[in-house]
């Protein structure tokens, strides 16, 4: 067997249609403030913590269960292995890029517990063994089997490319056999209630240059539209794929969908799922996305909303925007176009991360933008979705900072890391690059190519930057225009990029449409949303006013909410109002007071004493 | 037997700390144009397909097989009784006022189903008949079946007010003595996870005078606080009543249950459940109620919100409508407060009916204040509380339109009627009540005593009306002041009363504290809210704007939507905009164009082709 290379998490190293290539968590190490604290706290906090829910919750259990080694009853959800499923995930991006024996023995355990629970026909689901075998494959719509499986043969594959390891992807591919006789492509249609499967038999289709997981992906998606799952709009059943243009449904379903789509589309071009992918990323970017990224506007179903439909109690599942960042990326790898990378890094940093309490043991389901002060963090749910999703997330966060093409390297987040990589070309390259992002626009990229060498390194000029940058290349300012700094040059080790963008306090308003937003502003500055937080404020939060035209100041606070920058300007508060719920418009508004008005990132809420909080605060009436 | 007295919906007759006495729909005729055929329709088009939908969808044949005359299984929820026990009282009280035979025999039949249905032991819901006798009395957290009782109670008591026959009152009698036997008074705690048996026993006291059923309704009150329902606050159980002061959870509950509060407190004057009533009626009356009168804004869970929490999309189910009119009717007749009368009136006519297509066959569960055009009225549902709630309450609409005291008489809502009443010393007096109302201003009372009598007229200063009204009585101007026009005189028969009310358009705006409406208005006239619908418009109508400064037209309309006066003005609309979805707050906001708005009253909206509605227009940014 040949020496282990560790692979990425969307591995388009060879495929045929993607722009990018993505480079391997284990080779990018984060080394910043911001972000290296919080994978330290993934590592050893969250991972252990989420292990022993899997064991109190009975998810574990389940498999020896439906391995004949203990007896009793299934705990928890149809769903529960996929709990399990993904920190598996998250346990082997970490391994990938912190060794510790103690996780690699504890992962070993859990994945000789799955693989003892399958069936000797590949079948596994440990809601579906002992007592319930007669109801497998009875009820795709409801049921789940295929997503749990998606969850596994991304967990085998994540396993296989941070180790190196096959035990469990013998399990995943002995899985997949399974479904593919079951649901033959060309002869049985089939698919899911819930999407996942399908980018993860790209994945596997990646992984192991077995064409049949393509095909069965492929299938998979095309089963759609057919009446398999009752042709339901909710299960994204209602059309053909290939015919949609309306993103509707259950948020994290659909999208985790269209990132399988786009998968498909990166192997093999297909031009009608790529059509259908621009006119549903349209309809979700240009009317369905909430200003921090999250998706999925409405709390019955936790679906889409209506185009516009952007309320502030906005469900915005934790895994909604995990989801979204899963298509943006492989929309980026697909065409290389900045606004995908934008998403990715606003979902990041204001969809996923408040999904996180800051001691770590603590998550959102739910993510709206404004609250009365009784939606607090929890620390698992029955549906336990979103917290091992997270921690998947981050442990493989440092496959996200960087990618390559035949044209060079490209940087895509701006999280500080030194990374060891490979251009397309083979060519060795170590970047280092620096930062005070989130909080403040400087950027110093070191590039040391192992020996001078052409290419073109692309840095990202972001949405929330716009042309508000400069760029000096080993001391020599250079113009640039966007939205990539394209620097191509012969490269030398020790080379210096420096970045400076500006970083003003944005007031942004929605689209003329957005009725729920009308004359109100978020405040943002660099990647963060902001929001007003009642424990910051004398008057109530939501007496808040602003004219979009502060003069804010931002305070670095190391000792607040793990360390983060204040913004603080005068605004005004209405009067208190002791009128009636609803009355003549008045001619003129009565006068408010004087208030301070303090914002903090958005991610950070709700850690502090439980009290109301705004993204949208009202302008006031002139 | 003596000859049959036809009584009232809630019979305060006797009550000792009522102020306000009601009249017995069979004395009230109405006469006018608004009103007259949507009741003429409710008896000759929703009453009958509501009992064919009860034939369909098994509900009636759950009683033939409870009594063991039909096999089969049980068909619909563990509820679906309630379907016909509302069907019931809705034919009941159109036996009232509307004398059918053909009607008569098919409520005789219907009842001898129910009848049949009973056990023994007084026991009756058809859900736990037959395969589900053991578990009766397991679940009063979720199955309803004190819910289903009220439902009978409530309907054997307009039957019997209605026609005079006891043949249903005995079998709600044999079922309520089995609960309190089984919950007994002082002993067993027990309350239902679905209030509505509080208010019917209380009814139930009333028509027998029977005291058991008071004080198992106030037991029922008092059971709660105390875990029967797990001390879910989603079920009102989080704290004994009397400590209560925030409207939470079911909307319909909630509001069921303090509506039974509020009987207590007409019958006993309980200090303690009248001031706990006082705190929850200001919460919702302050920040919990929508400008139609609509209140739980939640989709999930048909719940309130926190407060001023009141988006576009609230869920406003109409069946909540109907449980604010109960509550708000039951307080009126408590203290004569005009506030009481006022919510009476606007959720009936903007909260109640818009949940009824113009044909009577179509129904709205959810009555949110906008929509994208895709939220339609159905024939029935699979949860089919609201249909025959909206034909039960328009059936007893006569019943709501006087009251009387020791004062003298009471008009409570402008519908053009005849009645027969006779004042609290039994004196006979037969009004007349026409009116232009809800399209324009003025009423005229025709007050014929059977002799000359000294009493005082009260007529509402409805809320929306202010100041805005004169009143000539015999031609001669008085001078008054509200919130009562109170006319003490020696009536003579024949005496006429002529009030003109101001109906100009009101520009309304919420509470600051209301964000989802910020910077937006609602309008409205006379009685009605309205909005704005696609089909009267060119430009979509999410693109409209307003100063709230208008020049209205309003034009009544015969031939649109069986007859509706229209506004008409001069607005704007914002330029087409293919702009990201967020961006920066701009100084000057891009010139919109000129476009004429129309509005149609809300209770009208979809019942043309499938198109966006918008009750809160958006201001133009100046």
């Amino acid at each position: 067997m040949s020496e282990h290379r560790p692979g990425p998490v969307v591995d388009t190293t060879a495929s045929g249609h993607a722009r990018l290539r993505p480079v391997a968590p284990r080779d990018v190490r984060i080394t910043d403030d911001f972000w290296a604290p919080r994978l330290r706290r993934n590592r050893e906090v969250t991972i252990p913590a989420q292990h022993q829910q899997c064991e109190t919750t009975g998810a574990l259990r389940n498999f020896a269960r439906a391995a004949g080694s203990v007896g009793g009853g299934f705990s928890g959800r149809y769903y529960s292995d996929s709990d399990v499923y993904k920190w598996i995930e998250a346990a082997s991006w970490t391994l990938a890029t912190d060794p510790s024996p103690e996780l690699a023995d504890r992962l070993d355990a859990v994945i000789k517990l799955v693989a003892g629970a399958q069936d000797a026909d590949g079948y596994l689901n440990t809601y579906f063994s002992v007592d319930r075998v007669g109801e497998r494959w009875t009820d795709l719509v409801v049921r789940h089997e295929m997503y749990c499986i998606g969850h596994l043969v991304a967990a085998a594959v994540a396993h296989m490319r941070a180790t190196g390891r096959t035990d469990l992807l013998d399990v995943a591919v002995a899985a997949c056999t399974h479904i593919a006789t079951r649901f033959a492509p060309g002869e049985a249609p089939g698919t899911c209630g819930h999407p996942g499967l399908e980018m993860a038999l790209v994945e596997l289709y990646r992984t192991t240059g077995d064409e049949r997981w393509l095909r069965l992906a492929t299938w998979q998606l095309d089963s759609r539209g057919r009446g398999v799952l009752d042709g339901s709009e909710y299960l994204i059943d209602h059309q053909p794929v290939r015919a949609q243009d309306r993103v509707t449904g259950h948020a994290v379903r659909a999208l985790y969908l269209y990132a399988g789509m786009a998968d498909v589309v990166l192997e093999t071009g297909d031009a009608s799922l790529r059509a259908a992918l621009e006119r549903l990323w349209a309809d979700l970017a240009g009317g369905k996305t909430a200003v921090t990224g999250g998706v999925g506007a409405r709390w019955d179903g936790e679906a889409f909303g209506d185009a516009y439909e952007l309320p502030d109690r906005a469900y915005n599942e934790t895994c909604a925007s995990i989801a979204h960042i899963f298509l943006a990326w492989r929309l980026l790898l697909l065409t290389g176009e900045p606004q995908y990378r934008d998403v990715v890094e606003t979902a990041l940093h204001n969809g996923v991360l408040p999904g996180l309490s800051q001691s770590g043991t603590e998550f959102f389901y739910q993510n709206p933008l404004a609250d009365a002060g009784r939606h607090r963090r929890e620390p698992w749910f029955d549906c336990a979705c979103c917290p091992p999703n997270i921690a998947r997330l981050l442990a493989s966060l440092p496959g996200y900072l960087w990618t390559t093409s035949e044209e060079g390297l490209w940087a895509q987040l701006y999280i500080g890391n030194e990374a060891a990589l490979r251009l397309a070309d083979g060519t060795p390259v170590s970047v280092a690059l620096d930062t005070s992002l989130p909080w403040d626009g400087a950027v110093r990229v070191t590039v040391s190519p192992a020996a001078p060498s052409e290419f073109t390194l692309f840095l990202p000029l972001p949405g929330w930057a716009g042309d508000d940058v400069t760029v000096v290349v080993n001391g020599a300012p250079v113009t640039v225009s966007g939205p990539w700094v394209s620097l191509r040059r012969t490269w030398a080790p020790g080379d210096v990029v420096e970045l400076t963008f500006g970083t003003p306090v944005r007031a942004l308003v929605a689209h003329p449409r957005v009725a729920a937003t009308h004359h109100r502003v978020a405040l943002a500055r660099g990647p963060l949303v902001y929001c007003v937080e009642q424990a910051d404020h004398d008057v109530p939060v939501d007496d808040l006013r602003l004219t979009g035209a502060e003069a804010w100041t931002a305070d670095h606070r190391p000792d607040l909410l793990g360390g983060v920058t204040t913004l603080t300007a005068d605004g005004s508060a209405v009067a208190p109002d002791d009128g009636p719920l609803y009355r003549p418009l008045a001619a003129a508004p009565a006068p408010g007071t004087a208030a301070r008005v303090t914002a903090i990132p958005y991610y950070a809420w709700a850690n502090r004493e439980p009290g109301a909080m705004r993204v949208f605060v009202p302008l006031a009436d002139r």
